[in-house]
């Protein structure tokens, strides 16, 4: 059995991972951390947890995570998975970063777009989680940088056409939509109920930080050089959920059937992404719960565009449910072990 | 492997079956049936299922159920199963049925509160399956006669304080607060978005059908004579959930935490039924997706009075997830094989 | 035209006002204060006020409120009106207090449910504005105190049935339901929107503090003695309205018609309150934006209890709406003056 | 006082009307009709309106029409306005009528993207009731076509960019979202609570017959040629409101703040446009019950792309309010006159 630790357990993805965990045969959560809730059990905190789940939060200490755990997800804010993770990592242990610290290449494009100083030392190589992509990095990998929610979605809904250069790599749109989960637990005047209910508007537009993360993962893919995107994300009044409707103006024409059938083939192998028929967009309710993610598409010949959409919840396929997916993969478990396929519908 | 057939596998409580069948070890779906439906893949139904499920949707006929199932799940409307599930019991199949036919042990209560003649004919001996109060006699069943969601809130709220006497029989009032889901897969302007979102009503006041359904288990329970209550069922701008908040006459002098310990004993053993500390009330997101119902509790002194709050999961434990812990006991699978313990949160 | 001052403009009560002032062709808003957004533009806070209303937020202070306005509304958190309206009382201003400092008649139970000393002097004599009840002295009074929201739910709903003494007085049980903008703009976990949307659930259960203002208020009508109750209140996924169903026991027989019969007649003259028709139980989305309370009713003879559903817009009826009708009666403007009497639908 | 009547006041266009005619001081509904409901008062229907509205709903008759009415709404689905909306046009009658049947100049456009021929005759001269681009043809109008609620916020977000030529002219991409009240109150499963709640999903993506509405009218503008565009509609589980995001491909380099001037200037006497400060998107919540429509922009330079959304409430600004408002253009009432400015908020 695989000792797990939660740094960050109090939050919505630290949540979610405890959750799903419970239904994994192979893994089983040892040590969970709160700054905030230190000495409280877990139960005290999600009263949803009592009678099935006990154990106290402490406090992070390293020398604690080490001896308690074999293997260790981060859950925590901007900037705090630096040193943690690398001096885990250093310890030998296997690491999945929920966070956003380690998933840039390119140091100078971190400060850049979150507007501080990446404190990375060079020492941890991270391997970009995501499996549909990166699956025998991943395996192989002691540390694993979690991708973002809107990444999630929207490299999964591009990969294929980029890959076979179909689109223009300059200028791709990408309107994406996000529940509120996906501010996390902490308040603001945003994720307030009576502000964000029967509501959606636009924020970031242009400026979000997930942009340059889109940008390097589909750059590596084919050989047509790098892509440059407008991400421009809205908040939609739903608790879970992202929905990346993404534009690319074909180089050449294509069909919507010529598509589908690429994409199909494309996802063949992978057990989370599904690829629908034509004329079926999927909604965000389809994946709630799940770690899937659902892909539907269009050809709109008058403007020689392709529209893909693409939805994932952000919490399970977008946060938790790739963590675990991807430490199933770096444990040499069945990359689907205890992982919801199949959503609550309704 | 267990054979299981859904009679009605597109309403809300037949595709809640396939969803939780498919993390099921010991049981696997092998055939479903829908009259609208009947020709089409359930996954074109419900694209969600697809790459996950499939399997073709037939009209029902008896001797294709009898042929392709150990067991059957019935999810019909009022009226149908009546038959159905008299002819598969006679061919010796086990049968659980999620509708309200075989419910009721007086017929002519089924007639006043269901406007409609039971076509029961007595052949059937269905077990009321609400295992928390009745597991030895759903162990030995072969037709078990699933609760509804509002008599499974409702009644596992109130057993202790009727089992042992502490509230006056006659008035127990119940104001349970239900989500849409409740009122199934059916068009309605009752359902329909615009006029259900953002909105709280109360309908079939004091005339629902769940009423003699409460009333008839309660009455089972101790020695005090029969239970006569008012069941106000209100509709709440939510997909899945139910609230009920019962109010109870006391007896006499009773504290908060003397009943809570009452409760707490009394479900010490029972996998999903959890009690909360004092001053917790739950609410139906903690139960989302899940089997469970968490309990809160206060007395007030001021108007003697005790009010209980029960949250379930209405499709879960109030309908698809209780028939399959139902069908564990039937099969002498662990009570809890397959059956989310942790709802959704957030 | 009447200058009227909202002293506290940023919470949604003072914005209401603001808003539903807009239209008003007698008053207008000529002075607005926020200690956290003194120096801003109330629609630099509120954007979509742009181009229709321009006042710039001042910290408040004595002088500047005599000097700017005729009329004032207190839109304060408890205890902050106490001193406030005294002195803007004893400068022969009207004042209507949308706060709490000045409902209760009896200042020991406002500290017993407040959990506070009261700092009234007893120098204002304030006059319980709910209109409906209490117009004639709403009209001469210089100081109203604006009921609660619950309050004024429930006080109409139980107001014809306790005036004629219909049911017992020890024990009357009201359920109540409310959005979540009832906890107003400030920034809690349970008005977080991941904790609160899709969800039902009780809190304060008997302990909230509008209880003693119902039982106050009820206890005044007819000659039955003292009304004891107990509240429980539930949150609601939605933002606007609270629907207070009421559970009184009969003291005699009466039937649906005959109580119909009653409020209809009690409520004949008043333009804001609507009783429906027997088998109508009013939703709270048909009062969204206005100012009127919708009431339906039902006998359970079962149980010998009487069954009143009461709904209003907590932030209109229940906070600003009533406030400027109360402003209109305390000015001999018409009562109905510039408030909306019909809720948006859908 | 001016008579008015509804052809077809019980869907949600028309029952928006009567609400918003109810403080019109100049205008008076006089004749309501519908074929579901004819016998019955409208009040019966929508109990929202008991006490302040009563009018018994007849099947249209053209000849009562003529003799009720100055001025008629009509509020029909596809296909039923020709007739008679050309038969109460030679009768002398001013008219808007609110569907979509007399939007398009060109009938083979309309036969393209409605997939039925139109039974115009040629006889009508419909003005587009865009106020704020066609203000003094709609004040001459005898028969305004108000415009579609898609193309009501996207034509009011592009108008400036388009009119000056500063965005190329083909390839115009526009994701735009609505609430589920733009279905209407018709049954279907896309608008069935349980199916639209938490959830967002495209739908007629490159399809949807609003498309060419915007591009005739877009069209007229400056003198760059035609529009062609991509319009990706996506259903958000909200009741009212709609947010186009428009992405247009710059011609030359632009500033966010030189194009908000630009905006500002454009709508300068425009009492229901309202352009916001730079960093500020308007959500759909901000203009609820408002017949406003708020309008945010940036300039992302990476990708020399324009980014503008626009709000409105599809009810009002996108149906009955933007009626009324060429209801009073054509009568030479004050434009403003019975519409809410603001919103709801929360």
């Amino acid at each position: 059995m695989l000792r797990v630790g939660i740094i960050g357990a109090t939050g919505y993805s630290g949540l979610e991972l405890v959750r799903l965990l419970l239904n994994h045969p192979q893994a089983k959560v040892t040590y969970v951390t709160s700054r905030t809730y230190a000495g409280k059990d877990l139960n005290e905190v999600f009263p949803a947890l009592k009678g099935h789940f006990s154990l106290k939060c402490e406090d992070y200490r390293f020398e604690r995570a080490v001896e308690c755990c074999d293997f260790l997800f981060l859950a925590l804010p901007h900037g705090l998975s630096e040193e943690v993770g690398t001096r885990l990592s250093r310890a030998g242990k296997k690491v999945v970063d929920i966070g956003s610290d380690f998933r840039l290449d390119d140091l100078s494009q971190y400060e850049t777009w979150y507007k501080r100083k990446s404190g990375r030392t060079g020492e941890v190589k991270p391997v970009y989680g995501l499996a549909e992509l990166n699956g025998d990095k991943v395996r192989a990998a002691q540390f694993v940088a979690n991708p973002g929610c809107f990444p999630t979605a929207t490299i999964l809904g591009l990969a294929p056409l980029v890959e076979k250069d179909l689109i223009e790599r300059q200028g791709i749109l990408v309107d994406a939509k996000t529940g509120v989960s996906g501010s996390g637990r902490s308040l603001s005047l945003a994720a307030h109920y009576s502000e964000s209910t029967e509501n959606v508007k636009a924020y970031k537009v242009g400026v979000h930080q997930h942009t340059p993360e889109i940008e390097q993962e589909l750059t590596k893919l084919g050989g047509g050089g790098k892509v440059v995107m407008n991400l421009t994300t809205h908040l939609v009044s739903m608790n879970r959920g992202i929905l990346s409707t993404c534009y690319g103006r074909l180089r050449e024409k294509k069909t919507t059937k010529e598509l589908l059938d690429l994409y199909k083939a494309f996802y063949l192998e992978e057990p989370f992404v599904q690829v629908m028929p034509e004329g079926v967009y999927p909604g965000t309710r389809e994946v709630y719960g799940s770690n899937s993610c659902m892909i539907g598409l269009k050809v709109d010949e008058r403007v020689n565009t392709v529209i893909v959409t693409s939805v994932i919840d952000n919490l399970t396929k977008g946060a938790a449910g790739q963590a675990i997916q991807n430490m199933n993969l770096m444990n040499d478990f069945e990359e689907t072990m205890g992982l919801p396929k199949v959503g609550l519908i309704p």
